[in-house]
């Protein structure tokens, strides 16, 4: 288990992979209480009205509530997204985002985990409830 | 009403805007029928697992619902999406995904949609439904 | 399998069971092709406003999906809801329901499914989509 | 508004409508912190594996994030579940259910509420989140 929480070697692991890197998200924290992400909203992430396109909060969601559960379950595990329900309540304007992602029940197979993002104002602009499948890694 | 589909202008100021390009995904199409995207999976979409980013799925499945919907309101409407969710039913390898969108029910002030990707073996990658907020623009 | 579609006696065993008699929901078919549904609203499904409560339909779509998906695993085999997502379209008045499900994915573990239902004007009321987990029966 | 919660009146109107009756679902308190529901499962709510059944506790997830919304908007204002989405943690067997709800964010017209219910040994039995739309009553 990883009682104090992911490394900041797997943290940076996951920050240098591909869509981390597109999207300029960042985990930057997370053990047993939860995760926690930033991201930088800019003109690159924005549909035709100007905010945040959903697939950026989204991703920032998903990848919340897949980091709060690998701090949960032993190294040599995995998860994948079975699925993921996300509601928008505010515009993600241009600006810095904060993500949190945390369990709310874990399985031996299945973990279900909850996520939200803020803006600087502390405004909720999403919050997901996702469920997520266990996995060894080779 | 767009009986005819949304025009070549109007998908070319969606293929333009910040997201899309940064993510490569196109709307190909939109009409009464519903709405289709392209989107070429590359090692810059990927997680750690080196397979598509939740994130860009749910992009690409938030944006044919909403495409889908465009294409059944009057042109001064826009709509927003209130909330979605979406399955992840196989992973999104490099390469080419087909994404379409169908309106499901459309309502004077809320619509719902379903969307789904498809991989080359016209496999299942992803699937969604979700909610809209219709709004008169400026 | 189930090639055939389930048996009229597995029907009826669900049939008889305490939540569908308590609501009078029933189950008439259900094989490869999807399953179907029939319920009948009355003064005792209804919340304050007067219409069949969520409850009702949400328990409606969920048996549609999980009979759709037992149609499609062998006899040995169960399926326990993992999670659902139903969007209310219209309002479940007083009178007769149908509700459909079918499969949209099956896994060796997990399964996804949808279901609707529609009232006698064919109007649209409820629609789903939710993931369902394997497991092999005593 | 209603800073001290639900009256008792309009608490003994909930709980006298059919489908409360019906499952013997009851709301015990509801004010601005959120909504608490009370539940036994009877053999009346189970499906053929002999725990509730998932219309059962959808059915009180929707209603107990109802009544927190409820709680916070007009007296002269009703609401209307647009979508819920449930996860279902764990199986509901027969025995004492406590159900809560709680705002999560509430817009002029589109309220978003997360709800829970737990067995008696205090373990998650399911865990909604969903979106209701607020309308203005005769």
């Amino acid at each position: 288990m990883s009682h104090n929480g992911l490394s900041p070697d797997v943290l940076d692991r996951w920050n240098a992979c591909g869509y981390y890197e597109l999207v300029g998200m960042r985990v930057t924290h997370a053990d047993a209480a939860g995760s926690a992400f930033t991201l930088e909203v800019t003109p690159g992430h924005t549909q035709l009205y100007g905010t945040a396109h959903g697939g950026v909060l989204a991703g920032m969601l998903d990848a919340a509530m897949a980091l709060a559960i690998l701090a949960q379950i032993p190294d040599n595990e995995g998860c994948a997204t079975i699925e993921m329900k996300v509601n928008f309540t505010a515009p993600g304007n241009v600006g810095a985002l904060a993500g949190t992602g945390e369990v709310i029940a874990i399985g031996r197979r299945v973990a279900v985990a909850r996520a939200e993002i803020r803006d600087p104002a502390d405004r909720l602009v999403a919050v997901a409830q996702g469920t997520f499948q266990r996995f060894t890694q080779g």
